[in-house]
């Protein structure tokens, strides 16, 4: 299958548009993912500078050695860049996708972390020809948010997913598989779409599950003083990621909307299959179920 | 409040009705629980006898360290015992119970580890005067089942429940109490009823939930390649117990139904309630819910 032009799955870089011994990065957000990448750049790329409209984060993320300048401004920050990650929520992204395009040198390769990329890379799209536009997203976050949650070493092993449009340049993507494999990841073309559409199961979806869990406990067994010395390993791991920034989160849902509650409807159809089995103890049907079910899990985790 | 005669929470154990040194010990099912209950215990306790219908299980028990001798037959297994521990799924738990009673010496300690405990405590009410009966549940397990995954730590640190009945003798729920404390565990008094609404809520229904999300992933995106390659910590953590024992949650499920289906439909109201906020792109209500509901999960993981 090819996706914009560029065949889908893991690559190695070459041909990248910029040595990064010789590139100016500028992270746009120096939050948990900005500030992770930031670092894990400084030293391979000549020059690595960090946006954010907080001073504070800016002399937190100089203090832990993680960018080598900061700035409030976003067109000072940006305006010496070969490369500029946004590394914000995704409708933040958004509004700097309208502004950031005329404050680019030619030839800067503008990309974002953004975990979904339908609305961001319909947006790239109208940006000046003389700015490269790439989509990714990296696999992998912590529930814990913000510049000090940041580690260098956040990427490693992770699949960092590179989202090209029609237009991205072939050094242009180049140059964004030298910068994963540089932070220690591992480049996965997928078009934007297909993304969206897998994100809305596997990370959308568990994210609605474990917010609508910690609710139900909430309702039905918090009155009980009894059920924190009782609660077990499932609850605490099908619950965890409700713990995930709000923000970030919202932003998620309401721009992959579809994909998320179409996710949702299948989810509740399944649960619900399970639960009339249950109810009618019909366990010969259950018992097939799960055990169908306990066979894709280990297939999926062997 | 007052359960069963009996105070709930954490105790100490003194007055029990056999020093454990000189206890004769018999696990019926030497599994997983089982297998590492009988382990924790061998060298404290005078003896520990494993009874298995699987003469294979015996011999790898044994090749463990984890029993001093093991039986196929339940009467020989069963006979000397001073405690006798019920480790099986809780259906054969049951199954046990019809036959056990006329086994056991008189002032036998009868326990078992079944997740659920109204069908049980029914029985055991009825179950010989000269047997004391006494119903536990600990709060650990594993994905992999049987006694290859045994291991005497299994308790360590976690919570144990006990849930005596109106007939349990003190003395009874003293030796429960000093076997928990012996693996490791904390001893929690819980009546049987509370305690099945509690792990209908926070354990069997973070089951249901992982089964129907591997259900969902595999119809959604199981069939595109690349999704195995993009999947998080979520989905990872989220799917994680839907690897348990089938025939365990099977029997988990059949005798704790009531509770089940109330939590199942209580979350099912809860996520419809998100997913149509997300629909109507309602956002300061989806922001409240979900700022509410991580707040709500730090308060439970501080």
């Amino acid at each position: 299958m090819s996706e914009g032009g560029f065949t889908p799955g893991f690559e190695l870089a070459t041909g990248a548009h910029i040595a990064l011994s010789e590139c100016t990065l500028a992270v746009v957000g120096v939050g948990l993912m900005g500030g992770s990448f930031a670092g894990a750049l400084r030293g391979t790329c000549g020059r690595v500078i960090g946006v954010d409209r907080d001073p504070k984060t800016l002399e937190l993320a100089r203090d832990r050695g993680l960018i080598d300048e900061g700035w409030v401004d976003l067109a000072q920050g940006v305006r010496d860049a070969d490369v500029v990650v946004l590394a914000t929520p995704v409708r933040v992204i958004l509004q700097l996708l309208d502004v950031i395009g005329s404050l680019l040198l030619p030839g800067t390769l503008l990309m974002d972390l953004g975990s979904t990329k339908a609305h961001i890379l319909q947006k790239m799209v109208d940006l000046p020809s003389h700015v490269d536009v790439l989509g990714a997203h990296p696999m992998c976050g912590k529930e814990i948010s913000g510049i000090t949650a940041a580690e260098p070493d956040l990427y490693r092993g992770r699949t960092f997913i590179l989202s090209p449009l029609p237009r991205t340049l072939q050094s242009g993507i180049a140059t964004a598989k030298a910068l994963t494999h540089a932070v220690g990841a591992k480049p996965l073309i997928i078009e934007g779409g297909r993304q969206d559409f897998l994100v809305g199961t596997i990370s959308h979806l568990p994210y609605l599950l474990a917010c609508s869990l910690v609710k139900t406990a909430d309702t039905m067994t918090s009155p009980d003083p009894l059920v924190w010395d009782i609660v077990a390993g499932g609850y605490r791991d099908t619950s965890r990621v409700a713990g995930s920034d709000v923000t970030m989160m919202l932003d998620i849902l309401m721009t992959n909307r579809d994909n998320v509650t179409e996710a949702a409807a299948t989810f509740i159809e399944h649960l619900q299959r399970l639960v009339r089995l249950i109810e009618s103890g019909d366990e010969e049907a259950l018992r097939a179920s799960l055990t169908t079910i306990r066979s894709l899990r280990k297939e999926m985790y062997p």
